[in-house]
């Protein structure tokens, strides 16, 4: 066992999941890499010193170029708004550091094709943190395609549907507001929620080749949290697309923050010729699951508690036994499970920047598509 | 085709309920026998002379001595309290009619028997209408046990939950209220819903041996519909009991018009070596369905979408096409069809008046062992 | 009370479905006209005769011009293919007869606009039997809407998922399988489901402006089912749209016959400021119900099971006692119900010929914009 | 921040649960205690040092006299087989540490009172880990109960559903089938899982006053796994017990390890005059509630998703945001900090050992009733 020394830098709600699964990591999942919360940047030094106090950071710092520099970190993972990722992610890939950036990788595909280029020349392992993947039901469903279960697919549906900005009064901007201000996210619900949902319809069913999008911006100005100040509102508020997969199937994506009664309800469902599959996050622990192999008169959905402990069910056996369900947070340690193994192993774990730079490629078609009222191609 | 007269005895939403599947059934199912409404009987002549001219009834009568008396009423319908099945009863059968009752049979097992002893006499047709056994779903239920799908069984589990009697301002008494009146209805919930649950396990799993109960009547005192005068309550208002079935499964059944929320919620679960079924009357055209043959990692309950137009699911084929679900009162179309065809071939229909029997003894054994407060024995 | 003769034309799975509403609707609503079956027309004249004599037809024929000139016929009821919707009800209109169509209206919009003209020439009362408006849950959420409490609507979703058609075994053409063949027809997906989702909407949110399409038909050959030859399939087999409404919220609409899984699982969801309806056919009698005027932590989606009795819920109080459901079928009996009641009253009765005309401009719209890969104006 | 050593004695799936939650709680809740992980012990040498490494324990030791006695352990959290509970308990209160004890907290009450005796005498903080009390949706339908939400109660309904022993070739003793042996454990499904119920029913109902049980043990014999030797079963196999509440409500209660399909399906339902109550174990962050005082039309079922972060559902502030679930394991993380919390200030945490003892009694009044088939008084 190796000590692998971490620097996180952003100690927001990602900060706080992914410090969580360097804590637990180990615990869970049997690693080379032991990681070590060795240094915390954040602007705030009382909040960040309370931080690195109560996740067990041994140091802090307001600088993250610091961070970025010291020799005896090994990982540099970047829970900082989306304006900010390209610059670090560089930095850190130019001193040789591995890489764990939060989603989206970038605010376009302008940055994230910078963000490649270096971590592919530093030769540094990297990895964007869609976690969902990770989600076991949700790596459930990856196999089962891969295994053939499904056969031909015909049609992939995903929508992310939220509700908390409904109300006007919600400001832009600022540390708990950011993912409304354009300059700081980049785009609204087509980098925060699509990036997710694209994500994994990439990995579970091939490029996407030409989308169709439609946006809207429901409330078109808000104040900024910081100044005070009325702005105009440059985010993407909704946006609906429909599209063409390489594979000859069609997708149909959704995300919005205006569906009252909605937490964080990413939801899918792939249709085969031969089986089908639904998914949603407010209940990530059990995958729905049609096999028209069934006997005709006993065909049903299956509601499938995907918490079995003999290893057939991605994940489980390091976990509890079987009825007793995870949650969100451990898709994280999973990730870091994963990251960490194929760091020590000098493999690159998926989804690679590489990898998230297709993702960045759909979102950039997406709302180019939405402006130009058009179909537009995505670029291989 | 064979015009057969139905003479219905009682007009509430029993009342209505028969009636619309003598008008439907032949619609559905091929019959020798056609059902013409032939004469309805009632107190009140203003009322029932208003049902038969919408139902269509041909004439109606306020003495049900007459409906039994008339030479052309071939089938008896007994759709009033409970305390008039059994005088009705005997009347019908001495008089050669065919006889469907509504549940329960009777009052207590006196009166079932002399009922049973009057129809087996007379030899004619006759069943009792414990109509949730055709609701499709429940069908197929039984149809797998009888395959052995499920192997042997450990467990029957059956609630019947209402909430419609919570308030002590409900009287009870008099035509819409009878079935708190212990003298019109024999006993509370334990007739009214308990015997249906029975009826179906019996049906499903065999025998009861034993039974061991408890009941509580949770507001002692009601005004009477009639008289207006404050009575004490005479039936249970909730009824719990656990039991042996001659197969060696264990029993655990709940009634109660005390559990806010549930409007009608009948419900059974069946727990076997190889699978296990659940149904709910709220959602009756569903059937679930774990196999534990299923590959281990693909288990699940499966919900049946009990709409098959294909006659692998019981009396489906003989409706819409898949996914469009029929109702409550469907259940009661299925009973005159299989009625009807059997009083053609001359076969007893299930259940018949000595299988109701069985459900009374079992019912009565319940009161017994809750006034007694231990083990009583089911009578053979 | 006063009699009024049915005409029947075609007598598949509709003319079922509409005979079982003449004949129950009497029993369950009162009404001024009493509907009489008096003449089914179909051109085998073994079946129809059978036909006749099991739902109690007085007559039939197999020229449906004998029954539109019969002067004792009052409404001529028209359940046959999409191509002979026209000219049967314009000569319908022009005998002065009532007249029942089966959706979609017609083949396209040029054929719709005969038929408007032909009724509001005539002034008879009309109809097309958009029966899923009158699911009790479907009116119940009209209600909902109608009363402001959803407040500004920004979502509107629909999908019709199906799986029956994913077998390139399935013939076209033919009297099974008419709705594979585009001449029949008129289109796929588009005339069969996404027309019943379009005409909820409209009536639920208001006129739609514009539309963007993408449509796919994934079996592109089939054999034809009466002449044995194979042929290009000319329906689309999947059919998805976003669109925007004329009250500014957002619609996203999709309908497929390859979604395994699905048997017939029309579903709806608005989301609005207020509060948010969830709807699905496979369980049509629960509406989904998400109020957040509800207090902040005892927040969640309602499922209401709409079988109350007192009136309280649309239709319901004409049928059984809370918690018993009802089905399909009955969504056709509401239809019968309202459309004779407003006919004894002068009055039109919703959707109108005119009215369908929209849905018809709608999906005319859809089809040119999947053709055209751009967004198309629906016109007024 | 004071540090508080840890003493671990048992490493099985209790060890890990526990030993996860010390490790988290500092990072989510702030508490004057910061635990580390001083001792575990286990007689596999080997097996107890790989876990000590994997969970970060400073030592360990194969006695656990020895950590009992060791000066610097400040809590000693016992996770070993049922009938060692009580010696170890009784020396760690003599040695004055503080004691969370695993579930049930003994084999009979004889142990039990011993053991409550034992901590009473010396006043060390004590707790027994009934921890599905702080799941927070159970914990939410408490706050609900205690402030008079549902009036009077009429039903509390439980069930624990597991199906892992249904194969006769399951042995019994041995490190992971001891539950099966009853000399380690005391009971079956009623020591492991009715105590669950029992606890959580105590506190959400108040005192259980009598029960009536029936008890059975499907398979009579089964393999030792450490001899061999194929032995008698001693265990109940399924236990069904109802009862009466103090407050006049009647309780209906079933585990089996024998329902085909249910892994761990701990359920509850409260029925009260205004409300009512279900949740279960296998979604266990949802709350199932149904209010009367909504408006008639609108009453269904909510699915409350209890993830709220604003502090009205309770432990929720600590965890992520609203939408994104936790899992079983956070149960035991809430149950350190409020144990942690309340010793810090010299308060009892809840259930105490004393509290816990009620539920042995009722545990055992269950056994005596299924022994002597009847009614059996529940001490006070």
């Amino acid at each position: 066992m190796k000590d692998l020394n971490i620097g996180l830098i952003g100690y927001g709600f990602m900060g706080r999941a992914h410090s969580n699964a360097y804590r637990q990591v180990g615990a869970f999942f049997d690693l080379e890499f032991q990681p070590r919360l060795a240094c915390v940047c954040g602007r705030n030094e009382k909040a960040v010193s309370a931080f690195a106090r109560q996740w067990g950071y041994a140091s802090h710092t307001a600088d993250w170029r610091e961070i970025v520099g010291r020799k005896d970190i090994d990982l540099i993972d970047i829970c900082v708004p989306n304006h900010l990722h390209a610059e670090i992610a560089v930095a850190a890939a130019r001193a040789g550091k591995m890489i764990v950036c939060e989603k989206p990788l970038a605010r376009n595909v302008s940055e994230a094709k910078d963000m490649v280029a270096a971590v592919e020349a530093a030769a540094v392992p990297n990895l964007v943190s869609f976690n969902y993947r990770r989600v076991p039901a949700v790596t459930f469903a990856k196999r089962l395609i891969d295994e053939g279960k499904l056969g031909r697919i015909f049609h992939y549906r995903a929508n992310f549907l939220q509700d908390w900005t409904i109300s006007p009064d919600v400001p832009q901007g600022g540390a708990a507001t950011w993912r409304l201000d354009v300059k700081a996210a980049g785009s609204g619900v087509t980098g925060d929620l699509l990036a997710h949902c694209i994500d994994t319809a990439l990995w579970h069913n091939g490029p996407i080749t030409r989308v169709n999008a439609m946006t809207e911006t429901f409330i078109k100005e808000r104040v900024h949290a910081e100044t005070g100040e009325k702005q105009a509102v440059g985010i993407d508020d909704a946006c609906t697309f429909f599209c063409r997969f390489a594979n000859g199937s069609l997708g149909n994506f959704e995300a919005t923050r205006y569906a009252r009664g909605h937490k964080a309800l990413y939801t899918f469902e792939i249709n085969g010729e031969h089986a089908s599959i639904r998914w949603n996050l407010h209940d990530l622990h059990r995958l729905e699951w049609f096999d028209h192999h069934d006997a005709g008169r006993e065909r049903g959905w299956r509601s499938i508690h995907v918490t079995d402990h003999d290893g057939s069910q991605p994940y489980m056996d390091h976990w509890w036994v079987p009825g007793l369900q995870i949650g969100y947070a451990e898709s994280f340690v999973h990730q870091a499970a994963d990251f960490l193994a194929a760091a020590a192993k000098g493999e690159p774990c998926s989804p690679t920047f590489r990898e998230a730079l297709q993702t960045q490629k759909v979102c950039e078609a997406v709302l180019a598509s939405a402006r130009q009222g058009q179909w537009v191609d995505v670029p291989e």
